[in-house]
């Protein structure tokens, strides 16, 4: 795999018989297939392959190790924080990415800028990490308010929730780029480019510790 | 005057011969000229006019009252919160307007969503104000934020501070309308209008006290 | 409740289930559940919720009211003034809310800027209310109209009717944060946030009310 | 000269020697040159062309019939309505074409939106001309207003003021567009294009006269 | 009616029974009732109504008249240009509004730029009327060419076919907001207010014939 | 040079020194140097250049032949189509650019859309050319109508004229992307584009030509 | 035919008995009739269509030769270049219409910029052909890459994949537009007009063979 | 200083005077000072301040510390990778940060995606370092295509160069978002985010080494 990230499938636009050819390409040659954007009953209909398959609902991610893998482990950790229930998809595509990769995941919920003293609370568990992927929809300012209180590099991942104007997922991304504290940033929704880039981040951080 | 609001005259676009000849109007008509958006060396320009005059260098305003001219008064608070110097021409002129109404007008300064404790510091000035008029530029998180935290009407003031994408205020005129605290949002550098709601929402409570 | 704005569950995105765990819980904590966006269908499968329950249709909104729950009231009025049926939905929501809040709340419908007879025959009850929430959509002009005649603020709720350029609503919310007389102004078919920020509004001068 | 309409030479982009070379050209071949977009002091180094040279200030237009020249007259009217002085120029550039083409040209100005007596006070001077360019910037809306008290054609003219999102006419054009009472409309700031086409309907109109 | 300009229902987001009720309203008000963008099961549902019905398949609109209803008669032309199939729904539409208007109708199908010989082809029936409403999707350069051949005033309708960027009759109106010949334009798909605008124009030609 | 495309130096942004030293190192390695988007003044002060120099005014190009540089010469030609005076600039880098490739380049010029006699004028002309490309601003439908006319390959070169909505040359861009006759385009006033990719495919039938 | 370029029905937005009216005409016409963007089941339906069948599912093209119709052959060579299945449709459909003006057309897939050696890999055969159709979607950056390795014309075409901004083929469009190295391009998805553009480059070099 | 990024000034919109008294309070509070976006006259109006002044020419930076200031160095190194002079000034900005934050800056110039054996040349180079900054205008395609060949986090900083559709950094802001590779993103021109983003990611992998 290309620079320790594992390949992933793309479901939308493609058949089950698409898909599964596909994976079982990706389990020949690296041992290992992740699918993403995949719904359950898709996921169901790809049962039959050789090995041990995970759905990951709230990621809508599918895992299938070959018999005998052994999933990588690196000695860094990646926190995966969101506001509510509609970044669970993106920050779960995230998680199980950077999961895949090796890093050791932590998820930390319902943290959102209405409501700071949450962010309060969790401040110790999100300075004791080494990566974050911070997730958040509608005005996306939650990443902006992580950066400003920890040391580890954030990853700004919009979310598209919201209507109207800038809904969608514009203003959060919007507002990341526009952020007054220090991010980076991935497109609306892309929870595996969020997931990986984190993944990159830990396995350097996992290299050079002795 | 209609609804309480001042005339005021918009300098931009205009000549100093019409901005002065509208200006003469509103002293005749009303007692008092409110000129925005002007520079100094035209405002020095308009010193001839007959009246008290005063120019507002921080808020690009000029205002003159006629000899005589009664200034109202009225029993309500309205709160300027600025993050940075970016902020300063925006919220000044909401500040001298809502100040013209006769609100008594508190600004905040330096209060912005990279450096929370600036925030909480500020809390109890926040909550003991009748209306809020909060001013941010790039992202525009801060109205967000302090809405989350006060009981008072906030109103949303994007600054068209940012560059690339989202810059000149799109990015926290998005944020805003996207906020998830309630805020009502007037358009990019309107300082104007924030201060006319500001000042129409400050009238209609002090019209309330007894 | 946070700025004694009730809490409200946005139904879309969430399975009925989610919505029912989270009505329990707003229901347990404060007596009240709120559901915006939510079809009849999937207010009907929610029935079993413990309280006064009450689907407002026009509005899709949900509300639960725990037996014994004194629903506050505040003696301040709000106005929420629309032009045809696009606009009901949104401008539902806000009087639902508003009501929620315990403001006593004014239907005004069929005003319109294309018939000015008609706005100018409500002249006397748009200048009795508080607070005016005023929806529209396409070029949404009627805010602009009603705040030149009254003066409580007005709230500018764009609606997302129209077609062609500028359809969906971005033409009535531009046309707001342009408009010639003072406006604030929420996103478009945010209803809940117009109704309650109309609320808070009310609730000031309530408050300031001997 | 195409449809009755007189060739103009857009100055912008123009060295004054090409225009004056354009200029000459119309003038042998038409009798009159029109130069649209030009400064004073540009149209001054035109003053050398062979004919009867006048300079309209406030539509930037110049004019200039060779001796001899014969303007068309026609018997129909053309109305053009504006609300402030930033509708100034395109509105006057409307007017000049108008008249070159023959109509009998009404200037209606200072009716604006937010105060609809205004309008009423020149309801029965609207109501007797045969086309109306109405002009508006900001949010635009005063041609849907015109438009729904008279029943002659209207044609909206948008015009390049205001500021922030919306600004430079977006908002008017988008709101004319999606206007809720009959309008056609020309470009942003087209006041060539809106009194060329009032002229091509008044001269329809005129030619049907008996 | 307004402005002589037929009521007329816009069927999309209302339910057949609201449909019905501002129909029935129509009728006894007016002695006449228009719906557009009716699908024909839609319209089929509505056969009780009291008159004369006629479904426009080809223009999604449908009419009825009351019995004893006499539909106005003009004496003046409009024409109807096409270059497609995908333009017929919105030159449909204007076809039938400018008819119930009274004016007479003439349809000129199957002209486009691509093939410049059949515009050639029609210039003299193009020539012979009134008012021309000329309909174009993709680049909508059609209007442009036509009305460069002609006295008469063109209606630009942008219609919303092309796909990518520019598509959905973006680009299209575009074009005819910066064409090189005089035209006015109404928004994507507006065949109602293109039908109408060369109504009042009709209308006042008409009127002026002797 | 790449793909027998001469190598050219873009001048804005870059200092008369940094220019030179390009051209400089430009003519050491390959004989020729090209500057383009260069005004009169900097190109004088490049006067210095050891070789033939050639400023070519309506371009705004500079080039430079070493001496005893031998320009190319191919067996194909390239039309070079525009409008109006807005034009000049593009098209003629296109010019100078497809010229210096070798092939022998004809300009046509003064057809535009507004005036269709012009064109067919112009049509034998066009017949017998390799590439054309064709230039337009505003609404940009001369590439249309010429490729609709001819056999050969048609490159569209939008040009930035125009004002108001889709001024700039966006209505022209999309307006060839939605073009109704088969064009390839390049960027707005891509000049040097759509020169060197009319002299690649002439380069290709010259290169067949036995 | 215009141009050689054989007549194509946009099935999109037309009946089955619309098409096969059309495509009935076309056989009759010309011997040939071509189906663009029709589904599988919708071609079946069109198998009474008196003629060669052919249905491209890759391409949801359909093509019909009338029984003895001779389809040209020129020799000259078209390459269609693809990344990934998302490419598939709009390639397969500028090979359908390339091959059906007679070029002979060269598949060459799975090349993509984030494995720059398989482009390595093709090098020779991408030499080899005399006009390139390069597809992308997401960022669109192969054009770019293939243009600066071969000497023949390249078509670049935008698809419609990606997500997010830019999502949608924009961004694919825009990187073209901006390219460094020298493109044409074609709208979003516009197989067609890639396809049709490669077949007239070929042509001019086809016939230019001795 | 904020997670050991240091304060950086912002010059643009400040007064001489502003810059001056912030950069004295960064210098009495954190023995530096750094200017961003400062002009050489501005920097050289400020030579004044107590320190060792450096101005960063190509990175329109100015930096100074207090005597006896000790700059941080930490063990891991940061490469800014760019294709063209247009990239100079915001690659300048990261690297003054970057390396202001302590780490070994590598620059790499010269790499453009037209031309890949440039790229190719400096893989070896380009593998050794701890993170990449990849700057690239117009197309912006060169992160995309290094982030394919190398191991490390790239972090795309899109330059607002280009013109047309997708100019000022646009279409390469959007490739680099929809990038086949993985990435990270700041917003155009956002060299000082890129740096402090790159030197975050440093200063964690050499805090990590032993
Ligand atoms: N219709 C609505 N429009 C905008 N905001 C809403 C709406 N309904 C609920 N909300 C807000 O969204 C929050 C709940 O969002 P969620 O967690 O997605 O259910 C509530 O606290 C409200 O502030
Ligand atoms: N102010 C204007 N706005 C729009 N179109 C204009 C204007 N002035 C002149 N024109 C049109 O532009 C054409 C001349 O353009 P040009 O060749 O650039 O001088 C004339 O034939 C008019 O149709
Ligand atoms: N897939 C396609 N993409 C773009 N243009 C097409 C396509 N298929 C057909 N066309 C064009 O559309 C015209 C037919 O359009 P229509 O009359 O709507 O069937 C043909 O002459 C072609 O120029
Ligand atoms: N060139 C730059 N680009 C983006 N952000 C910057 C830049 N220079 C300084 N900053 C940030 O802007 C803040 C200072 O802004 P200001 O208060 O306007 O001077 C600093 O704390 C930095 O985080
Ligand atoms: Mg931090
Ligand atoms: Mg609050
Ligand atoms: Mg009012
Ligand atoms: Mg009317
Ligand atoms: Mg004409
Ligand atoms: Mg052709
Ligand atoms: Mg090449
Ligand atoms: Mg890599």
């Amino acid at each position: 795999s290309r620079r320790g990230i594992p390949e992933a499938i793309f479901a939308p636009g493609k058949t089950v018989e698409e898909v599964a050819a596909l994976a079982e390409t990706a389990l020949d040659t690296t041992g290992r297939a992740i699918v993403t954007r995949i719904e359950s009953e898709e996921a169901a209909a790809l049962e039959g392959l050789d090995g041990d398959t995970t759905y990951h609902e709230r990621a809508r991610c599918l895992v299938v190790h070959e018999p005998g893998f052994e999933p990588p482990e690196i000695s860094a950790t990646v926190g995966i924080v969101t506001g509510g229930t509609a970044d669970r998809l993106p920050a779960g595509e995230a998680a199980v990415i950077a999961s895949e990769i090796g890093a050791s995941v932590t998820r930390i919920e319902d943290v959102g800028v209405a409501n700071l003293s949450r962010v309060v609370d969790q401040l110790s568990r999100l300075r004791e990490l080494d990566v974050l992927v911070v997730a958040a929809g509608r005005e996306g300012a939650l990443p902006t308010v992580v950066a400003g209180l920890v040391s580890a590099p954030v990853i700004g991942l919009p979310v598209s929730s919201g209507y109207g104007h800038g809904g969608n997922g514009e203003a959060a991304l919007m507002g990341m780029l526009q952020s007054c504290t220090t991010l980076s940033v991935v497109n609306i929704d892309a929870g595996f480019v969020a997931g990986t880039q984190a993944g990159l981040i830990a396995s350097a951080i996992a290299d050079a510790r002795p």
